[in-house]
């Protein structure tokens, strides 16, 4: 029996105008194939969202065919067929003597379709940023005709500005976080483990909102104290007490997609310091958001920060924010003083006026996922933008 | 205030150990310098679990020196700080300006700390199947002196053989496991959805068992019927119904070692194919667990595996395991016909017996995670070995 398409996210008409725009990008390029070995530049130009990460897997974008060849490993063939909008002609898998060798592996077999298709002469386009150094050595050894062009993040830039329907999937994905926040006020209190909280978020970011479950799970951030001043770290075993902060970053997931937001707790009453820096960086986040419109720069946004915050006492050294969307960070701009990329509509970041380093011990979040309009913004989570005092 | 270290799963003579084992290897490749930069090596030689794959990090391992470099973000420092054995004055934060560049990036501060400690002009090993052609690049230029060497899974081949104190992490991640099974087992009926069977899945793999969290989560495989024969994807919003089979594949983690395994189950009575694919797969499983003993070979293990199903009437293309710890999937050997790879005690592998190609439309799995004694073997997982059957 052979499977069926599965419910897809998207139009087959989304997916034409996403390769479309990359199409153009490899004309400007002078690249007649683009092997997109990325996995979230896999999922935006095609719905795949399997996770196989140890094993080789590409699309093939040439610029004289409507679609792309998609060459993963055999096993993966019938989820690709299942998820994605490709015909089943436009699917390769590769044998299973290909995976898991230090030898040969699956980029033999997409390196093997380039000759097939009469691309290996030609100019072809790798993600050298995304690809291992020993992948790329395989290509150019193997490809010695062909016109290597590195293409890391071209379809990235691509990616940054969303169109109406991945803003409507992202403001699913948000709803989903703010439920995950929710959920995180009403479990925290002294005596919990943070695991036990993260239990309770996790569950809700699966169960979702709305009646639409997250599709994924990206791994949230819990620190309490005395651990505030520590970045990217998951939970512990430890319990909460009264006068404890927690800071908490989560992202719900819908198709691929995420709208990250973070907030701070305090059980009890909050330290003056705490509430300070809250007032600070509150007073920061809505100044960027005040500033934002199509047209102005990621550092016009960034000077409203730091502007604010200073005037409050407060200075904080690493970037406010980066766009996200299939990527929690998408690795392009960043809002940060000097960075001059220009706000379009329909751009969305992570606002992140997070910070670590006001002491090793002390640290505090805040952020928001919001979009470009053409006069202003649009915020896409709906959690109170406020310092959580939990009783 | 300073941040205090916190509570180490590993006393130092264990990472001093590993580190051992790492120089000696360095020795015998003729490197002064391994940078480590695959996040599961760094784990496995200091502790960090924390998690921000997108930023430079490294571990600069000299043969001269007793313990390590850890060259990160500035943001990431008390984080290292607090989860590793490494003294302060061994951890080193790259200014916030090398973040998000294109161009200079946080590994170049540290080739200018290669160039301070006097190794610029040494061998150095880069992992350079797990650092992108564009990294490599850097390091290659920066240092013409240096005589690089690709030193890919060099780690990864010492963490093959675990200690007895990573075993007994082991053990608790699998205790881990078969409660999420078991919780899969519990709440899986006719008009639940797939998304709200693994939140209650999820929230127990955090949970732990035996008073011992999750420390992170892996991302857990569910498909049913009709999507059984899909490999590596995740839930969805369909709902189970009289009949369903559900295919569900979970590892929990502590301290970043994970201990995965995978269960079939029917809602109803499983059709003739199913129990007939099971009761082969079954015995090709316990086939390979009694073939199991230090001195034979993962091909030995494999042969014993096809000859009993084959027997039974069942074919299957994909290897039959693989090394498992850090990682769900440790690149080095693979349960399969041809590798000579020698099993020596204190191995561990994830058995898998998983059948994605019997049909496009029809997989089935059970797996264990088993350690390698010198007499035999034994599963560190305790979920029932069976087909399971919900009413």
């Amino acid at each position: 029996m052979t499977i069926r398409k599965g419910l897809q996210a998207f139009p087959r008409t989304e997916y034409l105008r996403r390769l479309a725009a990359v199409k153009a990008e490899m004309a400007r390029r002078e690249v007649d194939a683009l092997v997109v070995t990325d996995g979230s530049n896999i999922t935006y130009l095609t719905g795949y969202t399997a996770k196989s990460p140890n094993d080789p897997k590409g699309l093939v974008v040439s610029i004289h065919k409507q679609e792309p060849t998609f060459i993963l490993r055999k096993m993966d063939v019938p989820a690709a067929l299942h998820q994605t909008f490709i015909e089943r002609d436009k699917v390769v898998g590769y044998p299973e003597a290909l995976v898991g060798n230090s030898g040969m592996n699956g980029y033999d077999a997409l390196i093997d379709f380039l000759f097939e298709v009469g691309l290996a002469n030609r100019g072809v386009g790798l993600e050298l940023g995304a690809m291992s150094a020993l992948s790329a050595e395989k290509f150019k050894l193997r490809l010695p005709q062909a016109t290597i062009v590195d293409c890391t993040s071209a379809v990235t830039w691509i990616r940054m500005v969303k169109s109406d329907l991945e803003i409507f999937v992202m403001k699913e994905a948000a709803a989903i976080t703010d439920a995950g926040i929710m959920r995180a006020a009403e479990v925290i209190r002294p005596g919990l483990r943070e695991a036990d909280a993260i239990a309770e978020v996790l569950a809700t970011l699966v169960r979702g909102a709305n009646g639409k479950s997250g599709t994924m799970i990206e791994t949230p951030y819990l620190c309490s104290s005395p651990r505030t001043g520590t970045s990217h770290i998951t939970w512990s075993e430890d319990v909460f007490h009264q006068g404890s902060q927690i800071n908490l970053e989560v992202g719900g997931v819908r198709h691929g997609y995420t709208a990250p937001i973070s907030r701070t707790f305090s059980i009890g009453r909050p330290s003056d310091r705490l509430r300070r820096v809250h007032e600070a960086e509150l007073a920061g986040l809505e100044a960027a958001l005040g500033m934002v419109h199509a047209g102005c720069t990621c550092s016009d946004v960034a000077e409203a920060i730091h502007r604010t915050i200073e005037k409050l006492g407060v200075k904080k050294e690493s970037r406010c924010g980066y766009p996200v969307g299939i990527d929690w960070v998408e690795r392009t701009a960043s809002i940060r003083e000097g960075d001059m990329t220009a706000l379009a509509p329909n751009m969305t970041f992570h606002l992140h006026l997070g910070n670590w380093m006001i002491d090793e011990e002390f640290g505090y979040v805040i952020s928001e996922t919001f979009r470009v309009t053409e006069s202003g913004v649009e915020v896409l989570t709906c959690a109170p933008r406020k310092l959580f005092e939990l009783n």
